[in-house]
């Protein structure tokens, strides 16, 4: 089920069953000359929408903007500083939490998101412990990309030129979410460099055209297809244990 | 172009032709009985969507969670406080900025937000304000159902009952837009009552089924595609108008 | 009564017969050619002060500085970035509420704190809201300048060149107060030309002496006189309805 | 000068013969059973206005709620909190530099603002300390009860009963100020206790009626006119002194 | 006892015979030509270590950088912003109280810090007294300068040259502490000057090698003993007379 | 050279050599039934000081209260909030870049601060990467135990029983470092639970004597020793690699 075509009473009824909720988060950040700048919020969430259908789980929106301030030297990237990201989660979470929800499970594209999403569930969490009261609620956060079986399925599809930025996988997610987005671009290099992450003139200046070592050119639909089916598959072993958890 | 499914080079091209671009603003919170939970967020996007396609602007992703404080007494609504969500819209608007952007519409589907929308454009313009610079872009939030000719549009159409939330004419455009999410309920009382809006235990009170004086039963996915017709039109003329405009 | 001028006992014995309070809000801004700094702070004042006076209510301080960003060209202007400003409403209606006060009327005489206070009262409610618990109190938003009856004596008074910003009624109004601090100055042009509101530096550009639309020149304690007498009836009829509202 | 009853004009004309301010800075508190409310705001002001209309300087509005936490136990006090008064003070303090003022003297009644506004400025100049930029401008705190001979004329009028709250002398001022408001109480115990300041609770346990060590009921306006007359002569040595100090 | 060289059992046991702690807090800043960067910190640190050791109350985590923004124009001075420090301050207090700790003593080395750290102790209070509830714990700040004895013993041991910043009496506590770290430096002038403290561009003019007022050549380790051991036995009353205080 | 021993004009002589600095960081946080509260401070302490000692470079003070809201449920843990501890680092890292200083860092103790430290560092790059300037400067994150050659050595000295928290090799370099801290403790069970980490009750009901997987009882100051010779070797490679490193 998806929050934003669902009426509230079509989630009370939900809660009745279960006490979880999926949110995907991504970025909206330059993925390289033929990848497309929603990509890291396209991917969880064309996965949380196919394993929320399968397995009749509650999907909330998107939190497509996430920590992306690397990727600013090139258009269209945006950015939350990561002091407002921690305090929008805690946002959605205090909200959510509020109608009852007591699991809720982030399902991340993007790894700037990780540091981020972390220090916002510490601050969650800070206000019980220095209260001393037991927190009622379990958060947890989750990327697509190293859920049980997609590195391996990745390494198949792709030997050489997957790379960490602009990935081979990440993009062929999104030609499968949306195959007229398709670009035909030319890799130069074939294979992207590789080197550390700092502030945005740096990052250009290592990576021109935004891709950390890989060759997204070799992104399909198809190949897209196989890996939405097996993160689908991980994910949804990975939201049952988690909702089904106890506290 | 949506910037989502472009790729940083094709708005780097963009840039050259326009320095303008549309963000869809909305809300995520409880819309009635029949009402999508992301009925805010839905409408300014689907418009948009309809119009950047027709008149060649860009359209950045959707800020899909704003500010309902007010309907958290109802299941699956989510809010941001005011000073994060001012926080927020200063972040996305430093960073087109950085790309260059220097108008920047903000298209609006929540009364809510009006408040803490203009909030963050004053606290923008202050930094510039305060330094005794000259800013050099320029903010303005429209709400989608406040465009010329839409609300003459809305009382041809729903002569009674369009109301003052979960109205008859933002269903329909919900409805337009996902026909497959449309929800058969039996309103009653037929009209809903009328009131001021504070807290969230004080609304659910007033408006027991979350409705504010309208009957969204007569929502209908053509009445939807008219309306999306009519703002589509007056949102082109007025994006133009302000993305021509001199400083 | 005036707190200001009170003692906590005689508060203390306010409380016992009324729970409802009036804030005068403001600003510090220029007000063209021949108004002065003070003008959006003194006309709240000086009708909550005589309303008070005649009707019992208590009147608290005056928030003198409020969110005046788009005036910093124009040399005595001052402003609280709209956080601060959502901060400090915040802080005093906490202590308010602390002392049992449950109706908090601002009472306002700048446009432009219009969203600011509305964002802090949202921000005041959303602790509230999302612990799930019923706020105590109410909060009220209210401008002298649009209580019902002002407008149609502006109009009768001013049939031309009242204006957006130093109109000839607040300017008016401040005259009544103060007649020591009236200022024969020539106006040139007659009446000020009109145009959207941005940072201080396009405000300036566009409105070289402050004023917008209006020809203050009109302006003398008489017609002050008669608009506060207007304001003062309205604004008490407005206060008793709100402190007397059920919750 | 007083800035809320001038011109722009007239403080541009100010700014060629000077860069200094000077803003009265009090609090908003319980003043014991004879004092007002507004004693701290009042007593600054009153001298500061005279000062002022002698000596030709611009006196700006009062910052008229401060920190006053202690005092929430009794009706009417207001606080802002530490770090709220930090950012209020600082926006005025950047509105102020941005019309060219360098020499800004805060002008207080109030013990407990000492340290936010020495915090506060400390948070103004660690922007420039952190740069590694030369500050433009100067700040000073002065609280009127600490200038040159106003306490040797305190302990000439009260040998006895001066006390460290609600004191003889600083009622005094206000009922020179205000006469009209003057309050016949009868004090038990004749002089109040002493103590530490904590929060309000502890405050209200140890300082029944508000005061501290003092026995008001000695105030007079002609006390105050007195106490007036010797703080403004030290004062506008003061300010002139600081006015005309290098940076 | 030394809290980081204790277990939680440790701690545990020892709040079951005392609900106090003690709370080195310095600075990381110039101390002149032969003052070392921690002096604020060790000063402070070394005295509670000694006290803590013969009375046998618990010294916390030495709080090593604080308010030295005027401090930043010589190489090693590290500042918290105001703002930042109440924070952490907060942080630090609702931590231990959240053990049950109710005697919070700030041992403070550092004359910038007064303002910050009692601004941070209203901002604690404030939460109790916005809510109305009574404070459970009391927090008290005291410098190891302004102890009882200390000064006579400064003014025996320096009848001349004793100072402001980077102190005769200060530097010999360091030398004591660390006799390693003297540093043996020809003062010119031998006693420096004197004067305001503002941004850190205006403080290295004023005082070009950093000291106020001091001739801190005449440091030995001997006197640093001497500071100590009677800073030690006043500490230990006062911080007795605070454990043992009645709420 | 420890910067807390040297004076400025030392610092200021580094700096003609290096523009490099190391600050330890840790945390305050229960460390099991044998161990320091101080660990995660203490050990990143100890082997920077003695490979600052060997290899010339600057240490500065050490960061000593981080992340660790989990441990609260256990007598003497202090925690940051998140956004504290990330205003805290930015504070520190803007005081040394306005030295020169152009690579910092921090060597860290403590799991949990990973994710608030490089929020922190996002945070601090966001600066300049919204404002499109290259940032001067380089941060750096590197745990001791991560070092090349620690965990091999961590497997020789404790083939079982090392653990997640509370490890016998933190123990160990504790026990070097301050020999007469060792505290004999049976431990029961003689290998710790291990599971996930959320708010402190949950901690403390999971892992009722703080430990997570380890049995610190095999510490000794021995197995510390080599520990700190092999991080010692390690860091001084990573920390001469990263000073030397072109922007
Ligand atoms: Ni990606
Ligand atoms: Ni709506
Ligand atoms: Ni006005
Ligand atoms: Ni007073
Ligand atoms: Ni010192
Ligand atoms: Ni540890």
């Amino acid at each position: 089920m998806q929050l934003h075509q669902a009426s509230w009473p079509e989630v009370e009824a939900y809660l009745k069953r279960s006490k979880g909720i999926v949110i995907p988060i991504g970025s909206t950040e330059q993925h390289g000359p033929n990848g497309l700048l929603g990509t890291d919020a396209i991917c969880p969430e064309v996965i949380a929408k196919e394993a929320g259908d399968e397995a009749g789980f509650l999907v909330g929106p998107t939190f497509n903007v996430g920590s992306a301030q690397h990727h600013l030297a090139f258009p269209g990237s945006i950015t939350l500083r990561p002091t407002t990201m921690i305090a929008a989660v805690n946002d959605w979470i205090d909200s959510l939490v509020r109608h009852g929800f007591t699991r809720i499970y982030f399902f991340n594209g993007h790894g700037g998101n990780i540091a981020p999403v972390n220090a916002a569930f510490s601050e969650s969490y800070s206000a019980y412990s220095l209260d001393g009261e037991a927190c009622p609620y379990q958060l947890k956060l989750e990327n697509w990309f190293t859920l049980p079986g997609v590195q391996p399925l990745v390494r198949e599809l792709f030997p050489e030129g997957e790379g960490g930025h602009a990935t081979a996988s990440e993009v062929s997610v999104t030609y499968y979410a949306y195959p007229e987005a398709q670009k035909q671009v030319e890799m130069s290099p074939k294979i992207a460099p590789t080197g550390p992450i700092r502030d945005a003139a740096d990052y250009r200046r290592r990576f021109p055209d935004g891709r950390i070592g890989s060759d997204p050119s070799q992104a399909t639909p198809e190949k897209g297809a196989k890996l939405v089916a097996q993160a689908k598959r991980a994910m949804i072993a990975d939201v049952k244990a988690f909702f089904e958890g106890q506290a």
